[in-house]
């Protein structure tokens, strides 16, 4: 793997998952209710110390005070819109950086407006979506169902795209993840199709590429270390409960677990 | 059960949940917030593709793209009320189905208003509510309190009533379930009652009748269908763990594994 | 123990435990979206009734008919305030209790201001938050960052202020939970780190507290019961499994196996 290593080294990942948990940084999530409690335990195991609001009340204070902020359209209404747009306003102003997951955005069209109207606000960091969601941010894609059966190797050169338009690091989920700045490309090839029968793990992965990034500065680096974390926990954790129910507890167990030499001997980067 | 054989057939429900598997048909969840997460868990481990949004912005999309559509107004508000307004709307202009579940209207008079009021916009192919929601819904019990305490026998000629009036497959929810069309009655005498203390496990039903609509054309099938795959995968739960939290997870786990062979053998209906 | 023994004992506790299982009280949450569904079923799992809704449509006719209110403001919106101001009102008019959890509010301005109000339309009985959402109920603490760093012992006298001023039990939690009526005052021994690793186990504390109003008049005994319980849960469940996924689980396992026999041998009071 010396492509991959070059981009990203596992010693890299290893001491950013130390880091998180020696920092406990705060991750401001505006995220779905599906999975907001999901979304907070996955955080608190890992490390990082969640704060779920999507207020436009609190959004100011919390996107401020927060090392990372995630914004995740999944289940967005006309109210926590406006705490998305306030939020990332506040990410703009205090220097800080965000994660926006557009869920459903290669289906629903008042979600792709406002995914592309608060990249204008402020542009993310890290956008994070399986490929039809990705694929939508170009723009391209106005009237497309709602399947997402685009595979991310199909989103690779909007995924390029997109990162160069927004300077943001691209996350596209499938049964391999690829992950690009821009100029780097990163394969990441754990995981397992169990992690698709379970809602709120993707959802997850932005929550954890938004914690990687309060404590590391490469976002590429922090998407990367998030997916690797998470799909070695999805392993892990497969390993002893193979039903969707016992799964999604054992994630959260492994998501305490897994460590440095964890990453370190299985990473499978490509 | 000759009877119960004449209405439902054990070997149509097995190759209904077959269907569910192959098809995986999306169903569109408006519902409250304190089960969307697990509603969404449930449908995934039964085969179905959920998608939870009840923002009023993309409710007349995802009502179109679906093969069923639930609405269950646990947590509604005036906004997200909004939004089911229009699913309904939308599905009547799309010749779809949905299932209402009125949750909590037998005590709450702006939900059985609200209730009312959807039935209006366009009949729901199938209504699922305990004793006290269904009785509601007749319009002759304003006032009652918030106790369930009317038995599902209690609400039999209610729930004819019902059918009759809005063509729909009524399923009462208790010991025994109580599911009509107005003609055919089916009771099944699955479950266990563990169900009752895992919160949401109503809400479920509701949910998995909705995926079963978009596969099978028979609103009864697909209930009676929802209620037996439920109820065998609750008792296979509680076989391998008898508390609640054990067991939701359990119940989850059992969804991803009841086939037709499982319910060919323990169907037991009335 | 004598001291604490004076204050609440054990037999009152286990007394107050059968009395939520036999009268299985309607408890109304009106609580944050991310522990909805986990306070829920906690709730279900000892014994109680709950009822999760926080339109303002329906909140006054749920205030009335419940034992004890829960108003926790994790998520609130401008929306669900108003919800939650007309259950505190009804409350108010049928000489109900309410239990306040003020989360966050050490941080978050608006909501800082939302609590105080909500204390002005009518006292809560139960104030229930880590040290620095009590002190912040001083409005001493207005710039105060997200940090929960102060300790329940450096809230003491906050607590007793807040007590005296509201006349209300003021519960501070953190690795000795402090539970004071402005009198008495009760330190709660028992418990684990873990339970700071699940999001909501606050939560839930603040859910049974309202729980146990229901069932016992003194707000003291109801508060210190509900935290030996949870805590005493925690412990019981940290024994099976010492990981959050399945230490989330196992609380609610705990939770409906808890008993009087084990609060007489395991509580430890100072």
């Amino acid at each position: 793997m010396p492509a991959a290593d070059a981009a990203v080294k596992a010693d890299d990942m290893a001491d950013a998952l130390e880091r998180l948990r020696v920092q406990t940084p705060l991750v401001h999530c505006l995220t779905n209710v599906v999975v907001a409690g999901f979304t907070a335990n996955a955080l608190l195991a890992a490390g990082a110390a969640p704060a779920m609001a999507d207020a436009v009340e609190d959004a100011d204070v919390l996107a401020r005070a927060a090392g990372g902020v995630l914004v995740n359209i999944g289940t967005v209404t006309a109210a926590s819109a406006d705490g998305m747009r306030a939020a990332v306003v506040a990410v703009g102003d205090a220097g800080g950086r965000w994660v926006l997951d557009p869920v459903a955005a290669g289906a629903l069209p008042w979600r792709a407006a406002l995914a592309a109207e608060l990249t204008e606000l402020y542009p993310p960091a890290v956008v994070r979506g399986n490929a039809s969601e990705v694929l939508a941010l170009t723009g391209e894609l106005g009237g497309r169902g709602v399947d997402a059966s685009a595979g991310p190797d199909d989103a690779a050169a909007a995924a390029t795209a997109i990162a160069g338009r927004f300077g943001a690091t691209v996350a596209v989920s499938g049964a391999v993840d690829l992950i690009t700045d821009g100029e780097r490309i990163v394969r990441v090839e754990n995981g397992h199709p169990l992690m698709t029968k379970v809602t709120g793990v993707g959802c997850v992965l932005g929550a954890l590429a938004a914690g990687f990034l309060a404590v590391v500065d490469d976002p590429l680096l922090a998407t990367v270390t998030a997916t690797v974390f998470l799909t070695l926990a999805a392993e892990d954790a497969v390993a002893r409960a193979d039903k969707p129910g016992s799964f999604a507890v054992g994630l959260i167990d492994e998501l305490a677990t897994v460590d440095g030499d964890r990453i370190r001997t299985g990473a499978r980067l490509r």
